[in-house]
């Protein structure tokens, strides 16, 4: 199942800056293991903003959760999840 | 350049059914082409309602807009244009 | 996969009276029948408004935006869909 | 009487961690005691939000408002109540 | 149980004048008598507005919604409900 | 003259707890003895909300504002009024 | 006491032009009027929108409800009253 | 003075297709006449949309209204005007 | 040229209240020199909000703006402008 | 490429100050550079508000997001992102 998410990241201005560098880290290297592996599909930064748009291809919401809710900088996200499906006028059987 | 698009369509009750079914019929034949050349990457459909989530790759904005003001439903869209480009975490050069 | 959705219903003042009444009652029966099929697990009424709040049952995203845009009222639904999952802290291991 | 409940909740970044965990653990043992009461009736996560759904059967709003401005957790939440009633289409009596 | 309703009426323009005349008096007549009953305890105008600002006193959700739903003008209306309960700071056993 | 207000009350959560529950204690004195008063007319719990909708019954605006604002948790507080007036199809002369 | 209202005109655009017209003429007729007897105060354009910005010095909020909702392009508008009352900044004792 | 403003054109469906294309032929006629006397100083299409962001160079905001107010397609726009002035960052005298 | 300017003031809980006081003073002080200037020409108190509505008599918006972000509270303000001009109903040649 | 920026600023009030300044003079130095190469093509001040409303004329969106992203105030603003093309009634070939 495809979901589309948009993630807006909101950093704290006080937020220790050592333990963030070492979040987006740690996010950076989760993200890539996600796409690497097929799930994390499509990641776009959204211009002008620190907000992502990203696609992942997934068994089903509870696996989407999981992984959503255990990203490092999912404390600092405003997250927003939409279901998508085939479009009629898909030429692809399968948009991934 | 990538452009994330998403279009609310809204058909008004009272509008001529012919004239729509036309209408979406040469919505879909134009879609389909443009998914064959390339340029309207990705198109899913939002579960649930009448809208979709699109990618498309395209020169410049003007491309786009000459694009999308000419598709058949146009008239009937509420569309939301945000520009893409690639994430620092994106594993993948070109992220299509 | 449980999927959350909100249906707002909105009759054109104008609409043609014997038609709504006609989309109405199939409307009924669908829904009905889908509650017996355990798909449409929960209908409630919004209290005060043309609104219903219901979960569904379904495999996937696809099979819930089939369902749903082939509603008799759906175009005159403004719908909102939001994936479930299950809770941390349900006792239920599947809280249908 | 059924209510619709949403509970967005926003734990500050700099809130005492130890603290938290212990409201978090006390919010879980709370609400695990009220499902099995029955009054709790539906505890829903939803997908990708430190957010969620929830159907309360309560006697009245009284009742649902010192049940909920007494979890562990308030201060920390967004809270939406919505009303709700059995909908002319329900194939139950009472859809709990 | 009392609930706050506001109720935002619009009258489409071109709606048939002498339909509309004869909905707002049965309106008036069925506002007047629930409220003889005590069961519509308050009805304000707001100033300068086609709305109003009301308060239930009803047995449950239930009640309000068939009693408002069947109110002459509401096709016409935006209800919103918010359930009330007793405040702690109140002097009132039970403020009607 | 009577005003709708709503009352949103939002304590950070880094506020020293002892100055808070003074205030709380203030407020509710001041409330109790508006109210008996008849200035402050109804005040109700918002169910599931830090949050109160009250009826004041004032000269004026200016009364009304003096009033709220040296309210103990004022600086907490999102407040929104409304003028109210008497409806057409009250029942009451003046629906205190 | 004075009221801030601001006035959204939207005019269908089905509407008949002659009687549209007419409504338009009479309501120039009344506002001038009012402002004539100082109950309409003040009467400002926004610039490039169909709207007006305006303080009434009313008794109180009935007087103003009755007049804004018998001017001729009322079903028309969109209102927002907002009650103002005197700045203790102000160097007017009654800011007019 | 320069003023942004954005202009959002809604055509109803149902509008007179000769009437619309004669307001249009007018509306271009007069934007371009406007743009030679460097009074419609910017006027940008947003990708996308039927909207346009414009900047205008007038004495003042009398100025501005009674020139959008008398474009042709001004019953069917919804206008936000927001008055600029110079940044301070600005390495233009008059940023025009 | 006459501005709208709203300015909702929000002052931190955690800000350093003799600096907050000072700033008010300076603040007052300001707004009436101002007002004596007959620059700041209306100054109004929203009913029950810390926020106001003013109309400045101004040459252009650049004069505005040094006014307004110069205000001492102009940090901890949510400003809103609207450039007003003369309405075609009002009987003052410049409605002060 | 032309983009339309807005970027309201929000500096916390707790923010250090000497830190800020320095980052609003870097701020300036890059905006009157980028200013100087034709890329920053116009710069304007929101009357009123900590905001500026700016022009970029860049290749891609990449190219945009590397210049914004990198500002000084970048972690202090809230922007927002427009694609613009030509429009057909601009009497430049490229409305710069």
């Amino acid at each position: 199942m495809l979901f589309h998410v948009t993630m807006d990241v909101r950093i704290p201005h006080d937020a220790d800056p050592a333990k963030i560098d070492r979040l987006k880290a740690e996010e950076k290297a989760r993200a890539q293991d996600l796409q690497r592996q097929g799930i994390w599909r499509h990641l776009w930064r959204v211009a002008g903003r620190y907000s992502n748009v990203s696609v992942f291809d997934v068994a089903d919401a509870q696996t989407l959760h999981d992984l959503l809710s255990t990203l490092p900088l999912f404390p600092y996200m405003d997250v927003q999840v939409t279901a998508l499906c085939r479009h009629p006028s898909s030429i692809h059987e399968d948009d991934r």
